[in-house]
């Protein structure tokens, strides 16, 4: 048992026509699942039912009534379960993109954020969700990041980090056409988001951080051949960076800079632009399906596994847990940094 | 044994600084090398000693005195050593790079590329070289790339190829600036990629080679709104690629495509730029170390593995033998196809 009291992680059920309710059954049947969290599942109760039919598991739950009733139950082997009324079965069905399932997401992670501020809650860790069924279900923003930040009030710089294994990525660039991905790298953008990526993996338990930052032309520009911008913009970000107290290295070229976060010379690597991050990926993506996607620069740790919904296989309990397993570990240091700090 | 005759394959032991003299040896050491090749070996017979000596393997050679009596030889169960006069050993300081070293590399490799001109040689496969050498040894060009296309007098489009295990990539765009890249997109340049892709790997013994064209922007441009010139550009290479009767898919995304490569979907990727090809490369150096590099739209194949001199471990003894296999092996197959076409 813990002496530390552990911190408070809401999870979703994420989109109710996906592989979300499936993977969190499975997620919640792992042994020692709640050693390091008090969990609490916001979901309707249905869905819950079903999610636990498909993964051929059922899991012993305690209700709340509400999140503020989470922290101080005496039990916490269980996890709780607060059951939300956001989607009728009969406005589900597997595999299509629908509004009803997307609102019912946008509700149930507006709840688990006013819990959080509302310090109810320490960190969340959602299940996939369909971003456009999101739009469609009343979502005003691009992404879920955007709305989150909009949500929570968040004015300064925030971002998405891609992790896989111990190896975090954010981006210094990321949706706008490639040719004008040079016009938005700037020194601020880049100490902003060394900055934030290092934070970030301190709160998620890395004491020490190494931060690559990757350079932006062939070969890192050559010395100024093939392009200016190591030179003018991101080596003095990398030297301005060092001097406030954050030791990063770079900026490295993009062949290079993955063997070494292979060789574990570094845990984290700024790319500076959209498909950069994409090699990495797909480094990863050859050998195991574990990425997790961490929301950076929010109040409150969010994180989810970087797959999707999954419609393909949905309803067929054959989803792999394991980015499940990794996003709600994440959220469970992060959570437990924030609560004890 | 064959009933068809062999290809000449011409080897050389690359600069005498690196691990190509001890790669050379590790190579001819391996059982079956000459099975499907009349190997000829050109280099000064010191360093070969050397080379031998630092692998831990003697290998029975055959002297001939010219690259003329190699085909015709009685015996090609041994590979063929000619003795040149390139370099003494007090000129070389390992792990150094020399204009000696360069120089001597550079005679080499115009004595074999004589020697396809004359038809006595079908390939060339060398060990690694390095590049600033060379130049202060006397390379002309930026690359031995355009050294070999001047040397071969080829003027029609030329490029190289990476591979690594069955996939070839190559690239529209390559040592400029990323802000240039854009700008270096034609219909014509990806259409002339992809025919030497498709072209090549066909003469290296894929019959049918599946060849995936990569998009651009993020997310292949999003429909137009994250960049236009999947639409403008690349897709209508791919069109007019198709309807010329080259069967090549795209374009895809960076995330994408790399995956639909890895369940063997494709052969080959024509990527966009520079840095789009390292993602891959990355994969690939996460799990072994076995790249080549084929040159593309040359009279005669030449390959290389992909790696360098490796000045750090030279004389060690301890160089993967791996991408200089594999490098000889698709210099054996496209030296056949030539041979035999």
């Amino acid at each position: 048992m813990n002496t530390q009291q552990n911190p408070v992680i809401a999870l979703s059920l994420g989109d109710a026509a996906g592989i979300g309710p499936e993977l969190i059954a499975r997620l919640l049947s792992q042994p020692g699942i709640t050693d390091s969290a008090n969990i609490v599942l916001v979901g309707d109760a249905w869905l819950w039912q079903e999610g636990q039919a498909i993964a051929g598991h059922r899991i012993a739950t305690q209700a709340v009534a509400s999140l503020a009733d989470v922290r101080s139950r005496a039990d916490q082997h269980f996890p709780a379960f607060l059951a939300v009324d956001t989607i009728q079965p009969a406005a589900v069905q597997r595999s299509q993109a629908l509004a009803a399932c997307g609102a019912a997401v946008l509700k149930v992670l507006n709840l688990c954020m006013d819990g959080a501020k509302h310090g109810e809650v320490d960190a969340i860790c959602f299940a996939p969700l369909n971003k456009q069924a999101m739009k469609m279900g009343g979502m005003q923003h691009e992404d879920e990041l955007h709305h989150f930040a909009d949500y929570l009030g968040v004015t300064g710089y925030f971002c998405e980090f891609n992790t896989l294994g111990d190896l975090w990525t954010s981006r210094v660039s990321s949706h706008i056409p490639l040719k004008d991905a040079a016009a938005m790298l700037s020194k601020e953008r880049i100490m902003d988001a060394a900055r934030l990526i290092y934070q970030s993996l301190q709160a998620s338990g890395t004491a020490a951080p190494k931060v690559a930052i990757a350079a932006f032309n062939p070969h890192g520009g050559d010395g100024g051949v093939c392009g200016r911008e190591e030179i003018d913009i991101i080596a003095p970000a990398v030297e301005a960076l060092r001097a406030s107290g954050f030791p990063v290295d770079g900026p490295f070229p993009a062949d290079t800079i993955f063997l070494k976060a292979r060789d574990d010379q570094y845990q984290a690597i700024v790319t500076m632009y959209h498909d950069q991050g994409q090699g990495q990926i797909a480094i990863k993506l050859m050998g195991f399906s574990k990425g997790v996607t961490v929301r950076g620069g929010l109040p409150i740790p969010i994180t989810t596994p970087a797959h999707g919904t999954a419609f393909d296989i949905a309803g067929q309990g054959v989803a792999d847990v394991n980015a499940t397993l990794n996003a709600f570990r994440i959220a469970c240091r992060m959570g437990a940094a924030r609560l004890h700090s």
